[in-house]
């Protein structure tokens, strides 16, 4: 397919390493860090280096790999040291389901005991990796197919190439309605604190020759009152069964103001966000981060001393907010309750 | 009184000269910067050296002195000199209208043609700091007056004694509550993209230790959702006839929030706010400021080429959306319509 590609490629299989771009230099600099452990897979979960729910997911279904090649030739103690990494990986970040999913793949594929083990799990994560990729451009389809022409949208935080196995996800939609000409007009809010918006995605779009304006969070209630917005369109990193979303903080923000104002919200998933075994978003994790992301506008030395913080790095997004949850296997409209099972196979 | 007082003094008159704290280099640095021209003290007000609707009409107010004391000595040429930097000051930021009250009440001064100009501008241009300052704590106490015992409050950007004559607007509430122990807890935004909130609040609370918690914008509405908020409080750069509010951008988004939260929106702000003439917030200008605020995450010459941005500085926040306006001449409570002249004077 034509427009199936982007010039970004954050995460790369390669010479049997890991290679990830390291999104907290961006857009300053384009550097990536080669990765030969699952601990130290872990670390850029943690840290950032790669981030994105779908991406994460790759990220530690490759980890396994390098973990099973280093370990496996060791007998029982290598099996232990595997299982071990398993779960320094599972706790690398807790709100993003895409990584317990992941995991199970691999999982599964280390149970049925294949002859060359390392093999078999380079092959399923190589899948993983490609069928996500798949997966963005099915549901980058199908979104694209619910925006009027000359659409203006506005979306959040990154979800595109750099946030998943290659294309995007709410991004993918915006990527894709830009390709059939349907997009008027792309905002994209900054993304505070981390300034995923205006650091990834605007550098992502400007490779990829797409335009884009940046908002501040604070000015997109103000965007939806003096311009018109038709749609939100964000991802999600856990959708729970009754289909409340957990997404970048900001998002539930966002659905508030697009109700108040009548703008549509979509949220564009994979089916491996879904969880289903969680009813609602009560059950799911909510990642705080250290408040000094807020907090540290100086130096550590001559910071603060009595300034607290509140840093929840996701929220929810209860489901009678949403108008349609694209998923590569259809999409989901309002009313969503009871109607996930069906397509999560 | 005795917690009419912050240790934060922004505006200082001394030796015929005018002292401004640089708002742009805090909390690195205090440095105060020394102007002796009215058109220093236009671009003071410009580059945000001094911001916040109150301050800007006292820092106007006393550069109408030093205009006076520079020209008017040197006849007719001077009295246009004098003409012309008042022009150059009302020019100077948009939105806010106390710019244009205080100019208007300095020009009466002229008007009225005392024998000693110079001293007679000064006087009132040290009367209109002084009776900020005293609305400030007026407001202060009515304001607080309506929170409950152990108040959880929001608010947003910086409206304290770094915004006005040395206590504060909406933040003087806040430090009114606090000094009557009513306050539990103060969540300031840090409000993008000049980070009033987080470099100037968070200072200025810290310095007369009053505890504060740092949110992003984006996290606001989460916070609503998942604490108990009692009120937004904000200030006002321009309130028009009907109640209709320009502020800081952020505040109507954190008004529709508060909206769908059940959660009560106080604006603070002197009677000089209020802008009689204007019907609605239609006529309101809204100045937007230049969009490398939000894009220029690295050094211009690396920078993005094809990326823009939607950055107004205020937004303007419908009078359905307000639960009380403060003012130094009472309160008005919803619904604001036809209500605001009988205080307005």
């Amino acid at each position: 397919v034509q427009d199936f590609t982007s010039r970004v490629q954050a995460i790369r299989w390669q010479n049997d390493r890991l290679l990830l771009l390291d999104q907290r230099l961006l857009p300053a600099e384009e550097r990536y860090l080669e990765l030969s452990t699952a601990p130290e897979v872990a670390e850029a979960i943690h840290n950032m280096t790669v981030r994105g729910a779908p991406a994460i997911g790759i990220a530690a279904a490759y980890a396994v790999v390098l973990s099973a090649a280093q370990h496996l030739a060791n007998g029982k103690q290598g099996q232990a040291a595997l299982q071990r990494d398993i779960e320094v990986l599972r706790a690398s970040r807790p709100t993003a389901i895409n990584l317990h999913w992941a995991l199970a793949r691999m999982l599964q594929v280390l149970a049925a005991g294949p002859a060359d083990l390392v093999a078999a799990l380079q092959a399923e994560a190589v899948r993983i990796h490609r069928e996500d990729r798949e997966a963005n451009y099915r549901m980058a389809e199908l979104g694209a197919a619910l925006l009027p022409q000359d659409a203006v949208v506005l979306t959040h935080c990154n979800t595109g190439a750099l946030a998943t196995g290659g294309y995007g996800t709410a991004l993918g939609v915006i990527r894709k309605a830009h390709a059939d000409k349907k997009l008027k007009q792309v905002y994209a809010t900054e993304t505070r604190p981390w300034l995923q918006g205006a650091r990834l995605t605007a550098w992502e779009l400007e490779q990829d020759r797409i335009p884009v304006s940046l908002l501040v969070e604070g000015a997109a209630a103000s965007l939806m009152q003096t311009l018109k917005v038709d749609w939100v369109i964000v991802g999600a990193d856990r959708i729970a069964a009754n289909g409340d979303v957990a997404n970048k903080i900001g998002t539930y923000a966002l659905a508030v103001a697009a109700k108040y104002h009548g703008v549509k919200v979509m949220v564009v998933a994979p089916s491996s966000t879904f969880d289903l075994q969680t009813a609602s978003a009560a059950g799911i994790p909510i990642e705080h981060r250290a408040v000094e992301e807020i907090t540290r506008i100086i130096s550590p030395a001559q910071g603060y001393k009595n300034v607290g913080g509140w840093n929840p790095v996701f929220d929810v997004t209860p489901a009678g907010l949403i108008d349609a949850i694209v998923s590569e296997r259809g999409i989901v409209h309002a009313p969503l309750a009871g109607r996930l099972a069906a397509i999560a196979g």
